[in-house]
């Protein structure tokens, strides 16, 4: 197959205040999945047409935030690979054992220069009840709440995004899809590993290991538009939306899990390939990037990390 | 970057009877942007998000039909190691000259088992008015009638499906999204070399080297009732849809371009990565896969091509 | 206010082979609320977007089809003066007492040339649970199902067009927003008394008191897909669509519950006005009236009536 | 038929600076056919969808502003009847000749307590290239620019709102569908002739005669959603949106045209009947009632009239 090495983002692990209200947001309004409710505390979600056991891990703590996020690679021996090539770049690399998530195998870890936590790993079970394909239907039953298909990609909030912007695409053989740079350098950096826009994202922020949003696919504008009004139905705190981003082109709506992490449902954005170039933002144009329609920036959107 | 090798479906050339005629339906019908009407007779197009020179090419000529189909590889060197491997496989490999279509480097060449001439390159001009990269507008201008974004991939008919599907994945290194098994063996083959669903698709067919359709991708199922709604008003031939495929879950519309070569526009289908298991069909079942609405064949898709 | 006299349609009563099945159709896949299921063995249905109580009657029989049709009058008097301007028309006027359908006032009743008995009434209670009018949301729970939001009109198939067309604009003050002429006279009339496309509709068949559909009103053109979807995945025996008419410029798909009565659902159809020119087609024409992008007549569509 | 007296919002004449600058942004942006460049240095337009000649009417001042807002009533009686309720009720009736708008029959005026001049007319000659109605195609032309179908209200502020919506009620024989009600009294009214959820619309403003919007009507929220892309792609102003009103319900996007003019393209919204309930919003949720998604007043959007 000619994509090869880091397949997508495959996984995020958050911190949520109170695991039930916690899954009322995810599984009834986002429409997630409940996989499991492990005998570690910690519960197990995925997105509706995930091939892959879970996507979404929430764990009960007492403030918000991001532990890690984990991307699949296509191979056992990509780890080993990855892990040399990280270590040769100069970060340290630890490991975890298979089965610390249920049904995952054996992860690298590290540490970027943006203080976040990134995991790699080949292996996890298929879903019990994912995606059919044998004559397959489109769905099994009809998509609940906001009809999210799958966990997308996350956007951090960091110090360092020249640094983890070349440590991406350098090691991790990302392609910078879109950059934003001020006279004082790079400032945002949107990398992906295959055809979507992005597979993450960085912001320069001055404090590290922030956590700005998770996001979740959706199938159109028009369930977007749905979304928001299951966001004023239920009252979900929600930040900006519906609008599209002028990076990325996705049409977009962000809103808060109970305890203050910011989601995301989008749909849309154009198909990256590694020929398109760079699409270059500066300063003065970088409230159209965010919101294009808006064109101005949000404190709020701005500021506001778990 | 993690997307080596065969980058997606480039370029298609078309045999079309009557020129004028073919550009009213692709330019002003299909929405593709006018390239060049080349010194050799040929004119090329391109869907107004798409960077490279070209990717229509149509070529005036007694019958219609296909010339051939190139795939864009994703560095000069590539050419050198598919040609090998092609070659050792067992298929003649030819080559083309740097220009022979404008703003296209050097290809390769070669017939495959089902008849269709198919291209490999490395190399094409960027577009003078492709996709807007500092800080971007969705697009430069509006688009036009049906708003195709791109050209996406084509359906082939031809025999030998099983030895078809068996090159483009041991040596093209596709993947197969979904097959069609029958108790006589493989009957379709969906190819990808990406995230899409499909990059070529392969039928079969007792002639040799017959072509289905070419497919241009839209924004949406709305933009697929809006093309519904462009072909009712200006008579274009429909063939079926809108509907959805069950193989691949594409939103679609089918219908014919003056010379009666069948074309698609098409939004939606999943996302498809390597460890995503092969869906596969039953002969039974097959109404349901080509048509998930309908659940029945359709003698006029399955027979009539050019 | 402006809109005086029949105000709309408000009720149909069917007949159903088995009413579990059915339910499991009007109230899981069209998603219609379900208010009563009443002493008298008649079950109540209503679109989650109507106020008044009921506008579905589904009635256990052994043969499919439709008993009545009802349309709500906005005041009492228009009962007695509908009654005297029918029997002056020349059609026997009979009368059903308040609250043979719970929560109904009384109505009166008539059989119309084509043989279709025809109700109005003027009073029924308030849904419980109808849209919200205090600060309202948009619904009381996320749509279920098909996400019908109301019942919306009937076609009935029977003899004498001509007069029926001219009973329902000359005594119920109903306009002709489109008609289908041939050489041998009108053979179909839509017909309305607000500002849809029609209310009711009737085309020319040999056998009186015909049942072809009744329809229910979607969202967009997205909720029509949708519907497709479901019809695909639940097996639903599906007539035609997804596709548009030209008469009404509705977007559709029709089924079959599983009594075999058509069932439509749709969105979208201009905005009628009073000064609105009746819009006519011709008889060779019929098939792009009916089916705008299929552009031809469909034997299943214009034989199979209940 | 059923739907008597006035009509329909018919038209707007509105002040514009720069007319140039108008039309750009009424036809090529908005949509609108440009159907008369009067010699009175007027300009008409009409959205593709009406059949009357003219629904938009434009004048070059020195300030922008609403010169007159326009009913269509049913018959040219109704202009007598209405002009005696209108006097018995207290104002004062004027009268403009047949004419003074080219192809408009004769027309009566008065000033209502909010200061607006509003007048009714019973006549006005046929679009030439309005909607077919011979086995008519959905459209002549694909829409353009954002594909406004129609002129379709407005919104108006100025003091005395009770005084308004008693006389649109008992006067016009409109109905109230919503209203805001403060415990100093009702600030807004949202008011019908016919089966939308609004016509015309006030809210309570110290100054008299403002103009707030004049909105059309688009197709679905796909569409709302491509107007946002033309106004971030055009640099036209926008105010708000794409955003749901909690007040109709409708789907809807805010800007400006050059002369500071506030329009409205919008979708969707509930089917008004007179025996629908009247929805009432109280102070403490205005925000909510005006942006369903924002559930927030927005100082611009409540302040900026011209």
């Amino acid at each position: 197959m000619a994509l090869t090495g880091v397949l997508r983002a495959g996984f995020v692990q958050l911190r949520v205040l109170d695991m039930k209200e916690a899954l009322t947001h995810y599984v009834d309004r986002i429409g997630l999945e409940l996989v499991d409710q492990g005998r570690d505390g910690r519960v197990y979600l995925r997105g509706y047409d995930e091939f892959d056991r879970h996507s979404v891990i929430l764990r009960e703590a007492d403030a918000p935030g991001m532990d890690a996020m984990g991307f699949k690679v296509a191979r056992k021996d990509d780890l080993k690979t990855y892990a040399a090539r990280i270590k040769d770049y100069g970060l340290k690399v630890g490991k975890v054992a298979a089965g610390e998530q249920p049904g995952v195998g054996k992860r690298i870890c590290f540490v970027i220069p943006s203080g976040h936590r990134i995991e790699l790993y080949a292996e996890m079970e298929r879903a019990k009840n994912g995606p059919l394909i044998e004559n397959p239907d489109m769905w099994r039953e009809d998509p609940r709440g906001m009809r999210a298909l799958r966990f997308d990609h996350c956007l951090l909030y960091g110090p360092n995004i020249p640094e983890v912007s070349k440590f991406f695409t350098k090691v991790l053989d990302f392609a910078l899809a879109e950059t934003v740079e001020t006279p004082d350098g790079q400032i945002a950096a949107f990398l992906t590993c295959n055809n979507k826009a992005h597979d993450v994202a960085f912001v320069m922020h001055k404090d590290p290991a922030k956590f700005h949003h998770a996001s979740f696919l959706l199938d159109s504008w028009h369930d977007v538009g749905h979304a928001a009004d299951l966001i004023a139905r239920y009252n979900i705190s929600r930040d900006i939306g519906p609008t599209r981003h002028g990076i990325t082109r996705g049409q977009t709506i962000y809103f808060f899990d109970p305890s203050g992490n910011r989601n995301e449902v989008f749909a849309g954005g154009y198909v990256y390939y590694p020929d398109s170039p760079v699409r270059t933002w500066t300063a003065d144009q970088l409230g159209k990037g965010i919101f294009y329609y808006e064109k101005e920036l949000n404190e709020r959107f701005l500021g506001v990390v778990t």
